[in-house]
């Protein structure tokens, strides 16, 4: 019988949901927040101050300065594109996009929604190529850049310090240039500690420009994936146009998931503890993967990335191959994300990139699907 | 001692939050919806069914035809007007609302940071006055009414079948004329039972134009304020645009107060059980005030609204006397709603009306703040 798996997003599996179910499940003492605000009433659009300090901590940024939204940090993003442009700020008729790739295509899809033109820069193993990037962002209309700077979706690159500084330092012509930096995986590792990186929002406001980067983080993967609470943050002006538009948008995010979160979790060494739970679960499915490929992918000229920390590996085969391989794969029951989504608008310029996502799948499954992929590996670029 | 209360806000008090901490802090005995997905996994954009179909109850549509979304049901309004401009459906620069008015503030406010023009109707106990959005209907530039069509904010009319049906009826000449049906009291009542509307989205329908409405509800005043669940329902090009622009937006909205909702609601008849313990709470609130009104008043020449549900009485000065009304309860420490803030742009024309909101004082406080009020009202307006 033809097995059937779908190896296509970066879900987290069964098991590690079911490590915050007591969260979920667990009465709360009481429903007043350390401002002493009732969390089941209205008000408090930008957070309460005890989640607030925990999303701080994972940032390195002030409370002052963190957002807490709902439970999808996409919707943050989008939201914050399509109030730059709402505001004038972003002419999207000629708004460009700088988008290192392979990345994430959900990124990807924002700027084909609001019709924001996207130019491709590659990534290395330190983040974003760096001259090209600032190359690119002396374009008056390129108005921002995507980065996911710890564990790269799909690579689990983490930028340099110094791809962080050069980020914050670039020149940019257009005057409301942003870092959508959506750091979804800062404590997400499953070997050794949670990485150690210059802070970006730090960075920038030393260069002169505090403006310049919006920081996003999630409990997506980190508590639930259908009911975890996320933020922003961010400093000067592009605070203050936050903070504007979510005043008339909205009457508060959920203060009650909030309160869950900041009692269970505490503070981010709380966090921390909570992930090697999650570590437990996710080392061996990448360990297996990496342990696979090693072995089964010699000679075929394809290579993959050995992350510590987040959902993804990056497989990239000989050239004009990716699709096929995807081909093979799906024709033998297991859907991997489809070829070309880790680029924009869709298209790898040499077929050489798949995303591989080990997470959601059992370890059955992720065996099944490992054979599969590396036996049409071998079938579409045979080793030599 | 000068007293200190803040009567500014419909919010429930902490003896209505309290009817529903049961829910929130009861485990769930499982995370599978009724469809088998899990909620705690990510997937399931527009809701799972079970909420669907105790909204489609509440609003009269098909499950279908409903779209859940987050905690408030203003960021769906306020994305769904963004969204209108973003695709270029309406022409900020260009277009204007009709507001009945006295209406709801923050329906203004989403116009206003749009830059949408207001158009005032005057509220009758029957809705907008019909006659009048018709005439302004015919307006090129006129994309769209804001209504309260149950419990109307703040003066708890409903409006009558024949309005509802005008308003689907009525020829509209911009393209994309929308229909904002913000149903946000259709089971708060406090006296008898839910009211009974004719369907605008049927209407619509029946009248050719299925993608004319947009509604709107929420749990915020049903369970917490901070933590409700909200929904969309549209057909049609609407739903359609809705849709895609989700899909883009977000990874879709807590799937977990969703189940939470709809395991202890149940149904329609569930909701409607629970109204009848929020009722026992805000019927001698909304029936003091009456008393006392119906006393202090006479002679005065002021006016109030009876309803017998929704969240407001709107109570009318004689000309030029509502500003002067309200400066004197705040001199005596109780701070009500601002005069003008019931229409566009903070204008009342005649200065006369003041919102009334009974709903989160404690009865001790509600008794100081109708003393206060009645007797500014009476020193203002010295009863003839």
């Amino acid at each position: 019988m033809k097995t059937s798996i779908n190896a296509t997003r970066g879900k987290p599996s069964f098991e590690q949901l079911a490590l915050c179910d007591e969260m979920y499940n667990a009465p709360l003492e009481n429903f007043i927040a350390e401002d002493g605000s009732d969390v089941r009433n209205y008000g408090g659009a930008d957070g309460i101050p005890e989640m607030k300090r925990i999303f701080a901590e994972m940032l390195g940024v002030d409370t002052g300065e963190v957002i807490v939204g709902g439970n999808s940090s996409l919707n943050l993003m989008f939201d914050f594109v399509a109030g730059m442009i709402l505001s004038g700020k972003w002419d999207a008729s000629r708004a460009k996009f700088i988008c290192p790739a392979p990345g994430y295509d959900r990124h990807f899809s924002v700027c084909e929604y609001f019709g924001i033109k996207m130019l491709r820069v590659p990534m290395t193993p330190n983040g974003p190529d760096i001259a090209a990037t600032e190359e690119l962002a002396r374009d008056p209309d390129v108005v921002g850049i995507w980065c996911v700077p710890i564990f790269s979706n799909p690579q689990g690159y983490i930028y340099s310090d110094e791809t962080v500084r050069r980020l914050a330092k670039m020149q940019a012509t257009h005057p409301h240039f942003r870092i959508m930096w959506d750091n979804a995986y800062p404590v997400h590792v499953f070997s050794d500690a949670t990485p150690i990186q210059a802070k970006i929002l730090q960075e920038c406001r030393d260069a002169g420009d505090e403006s310049r980067p919006v920081l996003f983080t999630s409990f997506s993967k980190i508590s639930y994936a259908g009911a975890g609470v996320t933020c922003m943050a961010a400093a000067g002006e592009t605070s203050n146009l936050i903070r504007r538009r979510i005043a008339m948008q909205t009457i508060g995010p959920d203060k009650v998931n909030q309160l869950r979160h900041a009692r269970y979790f505490k503070n981010l060494a709380g966090v921390e503890a909570h992930m090697k739970k999650h570590a437990e679960i996710l080392r061996p499915k990448f360990e297996l993967a990496k342990a696979t490929f090693t072995r089964e992918f010699v000679g075929t000229g394809a290579t993959f990335t050995t992350p510590r920390g987040g959902y993804f590996i990056s497989v990239d085969t000989p050239p004009n191959c990716a699709k096929r391989v995807w081909q093979l794969c799906k024709d033998a029951g297991v859907l991997m994300t489809d070829p070309g989504a880790t680029f924009p608008y869709g298209i790898d310029p040499h077929d050489t990139n798949l995303r591989f996502a080990p997470t959601f799948l059992s370890m059955d499954e992720l065996k099944q699907t490992l054979e599969v992929f590396c036996a049409a590996m071998a079938k579409v670029a045979p080793p030599r």
